[in-house]
């Protein structure tokens, strides 16, 4: 689903890649959305392992730790080359306005994973270290969702400028370190 | 295929909703690429009215014509409702890592659209508007990966928040108003 996309893997695809006879898709999903829903969830976990070692480093101020989080993830981003993006940004650009079973999924799972990044966020605040203007759950959704703009564009040039540039305009601008 | 998105529309898909038969796609075009070239160009035609408009209206200053641009786009993204986001987004997440064919155009367009954009970021920054501590380009490719991880966003919601959530933070920061 990475490779093809929601639209362009089929049952029999996935059925193949896995050297499982189609029979025992039908055993386990009710439907391809269903898998997809497996799929997702999936990799959110395994977003959710760079959120926690990211946001969980206490060694590090509450800014540093969102700087941390977008470095795990940039380096995630290098080991596929930036040929890959984020399965959540692809399903939500893709499978969202083809199923309402995703993308009820996709907004459940953009409210649990902008948590951690809105108390991180109150928490940099609270010690001054930022700026305290905006709401931290709006903060939190503009991080995450223009983070996917990088990453949409990073796709495109196959390279990490545009992640890279992000990181220096966000954290001398929106996140800036207070003096 | 902005229904369907590229790798889940087939050439017989197009021909039926053209009502053409599927010997005519093969006359006027080599391959299914080919054809969604053509409708990324013209989508990026669409696209440039809007900058056009925008960017060229001198009764605003040059910040303000940046958020006219965002106004413009809300606008059309209102219009269907925010269920459709933008074909170069889209296409860029879906396509880019099918297709080198397309993914070399996206980046051409890319490019192509930031450059008014840095015209008038630098516009601004001459004028002691905005902030002058980034390379204009640099912002205008900023605001349009960060604007299309907005719309991404925008989609799984499908509702104005995130792109309003967007241009408070950004024309508040980033593109603040220097006094």
């Amino acid at each position: 689903m990475f490779q093809s996309g929601y639209q362009g893997t089929g049952v029999r695809d996935i059925c193949s890649a896995a050297g499982a006879p189609q029979g025992s898709f039908t055993n386990h999903f009710r439907s391809k959305e269903a898998f997809a829903r497996e799929v997702l969830d999936r990799y959110f976990a395994h977003v959710k392992t760079a959120v926690s070692e990211a946001l969980n480093d206490k060694s590090l101020t509450p800014r540093q730790r969102l700087k941390r989080y977008l470095d795990i993830i940039s380096g995630r981003l290098e080991g596929d080359r930036w040929r890959r993006g984020c399965l959540i940004g692809d399903f939500s650009l893709e499978a969202s306005s083809h199923s309402e079973f995703l993308r009820e999924r996709l907004e459940a799972i953009f409210q649990e994973w902008r948590t951690p990044f809105a108390e991180c966020i109150a928490e940099a605040q609270a010690a001054g270290e930022i700026d305290s203007k905006f709401d931290p759950v709006d903060l939190a959704e503009f991080l995450l969702a223009s983070w996917e703009g990088a990453i949409l564009r990073m796709k495109v040039e196959q390279a990490p400028a545009a992640l890279e540039r992000f990181k220096t305009i966000i954290f001398n601008t929106v996140f800036k370190e207070q003096k």
